[in-house]
């Protein structure tokens, strides 16, 4: 593909060095890391961070921000250049040129199991070994990849892809063009156990889990299902890999979780928020939209909308970054402490 | 059911509203969250804190706690009652009244592939795809999901449940109405290596597994097997997903683990241990009976019977309730001791 | 087995009792933990805490360290020893000479559905309902439990073991040797979605996943691959179970990670690096070779080689351990710091 073509179809494109060196029109066959890429390919420059590439990769086109410096730098190596707006977007879509991403056909394979009473849309595909029990209904396009079992009464909406060995449970509603992905438990029993004075005693999980369109769950992250009434996840969420939704969490739409984040029951979080790495969430606790946790946050309380918190328990980030510095300190504190309490003739 | 036949099946009525209202017997058809519950709903209030929905809900009927106010209340609106001890407890008897949980008839599935060696007691079910090895034992009414592996010579107590997915390693011991949750990992190999100049040398893992009666593992937990003798988790003891039991930990009965918990090897846990969210213990930590650690502890050493325990490293939760509120100070506490240093005429 | 062929077998030993004791040969039978083995048992002594049970133990035979001490009480008891420069690493090896672990006859299941355009070496197992997809190139003795999915395009060496339920996504490349426990995902999409205003817009992970010869992959971890490029883990390297590999982390040699670690998106981790239960390390932070990381830890930025970091934000060790300890003396350092300013008249 010509890279006047790759240009054009990205739908971002805002200058490009066609206008200025309309002959170097490369032929790009494939995309790549920016330190890494050879002759033929596009690359991208994300932030200050990567600038220096441009004078190094072997990419023959880039995508990169609007900023003249890095064009005459691209220029005068001969590179190719398109300037976008975010060009980690434009990147994201150059891929998307280029890859066609495994994608089985329509089929239904005879080593599927399939209860009678399941219903398919149209094109649907399901892998060797898939169980479907009764009253599922799948929409069309759906592709379920080898060994997933779906358990009743499951509802999974149109072009939704569930990849091998996942596990949809009971009466959970999944929605349209979501992803779930290999080993992930959806709509299992929730952790609802009474104390007696002879043991635990279960709380049986009648409730449901129900994802909106366009969700992403990684692999074998859980979403329980609750006691009574439902788990929720907002339409366009993503979860990473290893996630733990609890029974009864209320997750809003546009929201993103990094792998490992954990929280507890009956969490509601809002809409646009990001949760990174290994965060935890205690019971009850409320999460505004577009709130923001860093890596390993331990979040206790509610958190306002667009608040960035971090450090366990959560304060204010901008609070934390302060704590912090002064924490690796504290052994000097200690012994500026006790020196001035000498001075002042005070005992410890 | 009526109200009143839901009393008298929960077996821990203390005082209803049937002795002061006896017509107010609303005929109940299921249960709800006190915030959601509609007509012909029975709900439940749990603690002070949401009380205030005696007087909003739109249950039919309530199960409260012992509290003369709350009653009245109730009353007021018509709303029928039950006081009970535990309102949570009541509530989990009057799901289990309604709700009835999934359970597949005994039968073996044509697609499942079972050893010729291995034995099944009465009234098993098998799904499809599940693959049994030699000299598995299975007890009566065992429930065995699809796509379940059994390596050989694990034994299977009486009405256990293995959801789908869930993989259970050679030789583990598995007791009586148990529950393995999908994806989980019972028996696999504990992380045992050796370093040597050459690399990293395998100690193989010759131990077992053994899980006691009513035990119940979290979708897509892992509990290792070690090189000798045996990891074990006591009667009654309920984990919930992505937890990580080490190789040789040996833990109590009625122990509850909460969502991403972890123990490196050799962790010795008493009975009735509550381990919240993400808790971390250390290599051969031993944590008495009674135990509490709060979300994301870190336990480096022993833990006391009956302590409660928070923070990384661990220290008693009083501590660090106290520790916690001073160290979002620490900026200001740095500033005034400049600010005494600077007094006192010292330099830092 | 005789003691004496024991000794001879380990390829380790130093010295053993039989040159003061010849007659006393005993007949080992098994191995055993030194604080539970019995007759006909060998166990051993790791270290100044263990070395009290050379008194107790019921076992025939001990590898100890190169300790007279403990040698002439072992004697004393009419114990058998043999001493060695690292009696762990003896221990493996005599675990070696007693356990015969399963490993599967070579043959292909019936119940395995394969791809006519896959290939396999010689001696391969493939177990029920193993999913092989096209392409795929197996390499001699690969050996693949039961309900395994194998994506299109993998290559998996020779000797290489699969465990039941694990996932190997499209055109991951696993090298000789390797052991991938049950539940892991390698090879799945990494977590790559681009901010736009009308949601998350899907990165294609056009990259693969790497693993070189020798890798261990615990149960349930997940190993993404990268949108252009490489996940790389290289050989020798033990990951433990439940650990999260994010897309274009680059893993040296010879590395381990325990249970629950989890690191972002292009992390690069160096040879012999070491890090503890659920540490977590941020987006493109570089590890130096033999860095360790104590459990919990969290890694923002780059780390040593060499260097041992601990706490989160993760600090060199050694001033980590005078922080903590400092850390649970807050509430009197800050009372303190009260006391004084009064006593200088100042206002806090």
């Amino acid at each position: 593909m010509k890279f006047s073509e790759i240009c054009d179809r990205l739908g971002l494109t805002v200058e490009t060095s066609l206008s200025h060196q309309p002959d170097l029109d490369p032929e790009i066959t494939s995309v790549g890391a920016v330190d890494a890429a050879t002759a033929g390919m596009v690359s991208y420059i994300e932030g200050a961070k990567f600038a220096q590439f441009v004078a190094k990769t072997g990419a023959s086109a880039l995508i990169l921000p609007k900023d003249p410096t890095l064009q005459s730098q691209a220029s005068d190596r001969n590179v190719a250049w398109v300037s976008v707006a975010d060009p980690r977007l434009g990147f994201a879509r150059a891929i998307g040129l280029f890859y066609q991403p495994y994608q089985p056909a329509p089929a239904i394979h005879p080593a599927a199991v399939i209860d009678e009473t399941a219903t398919c849309g149209e094109g649907v595909h399901i892998g060797a070994n898939v169980v479907v029990h009764a009253g599922v209904t799948l929409g069309d396009r759906v592709c379920i990849h080898p060994n997933v079992v779906v358990y009743p009464g499951v509802t999974i909406g149109n072009g939704t892809v569930l990849h091998a060995n996942c596990v949809i449970h009971e009466r959970t509603q999944i929605g349209a063009h979501c992803v779930i992905h290999s080993g992930a438990a959806i709509g299992s029993e929730g952790f609802g156990f009474v104390p007696t004075p002879t043991g635990w005693e279960k709380m049986h999980q009648s409730g449901i889990t129900v994802l909106e369109d366009g969700v992403e769950i990684g692999c074998n992250s859980c979403v329980d299902r609750p006691a009574v009434g439902e788990t929720r996840i907002g339409a366009g969420t993503k979860l990473d890999n290893l996630v733990h939704v609890a029974h009864g969490c209320q997750v809003g739409k546009g929201t993103v979780m990094a792998g490992q984040v954990g929280m507890a029951g009956g969490v509601t979080i809002g809409n646009g928020v990001i949760l990174a790495g290994q965060v935890g969430i205690a019971n009850q606790a409320k999460i505004g939209d577009r709130a923001i946790a860093t890596a390993k946050t331990g979040i206790h309380s509610d958190v306002a909308p667009g608040e960035i918190v971090s450090g366990s328990p959560a304060m204010p980030h901008r609070l934390f970054l302060k704590v912090a510095a002064i924490y690796s300190r504290l052994p000097e504190m200690h012994k500026t402490l006790r020196q001035i309490q000498k001075q002042l003739g005070g005992g410890l």
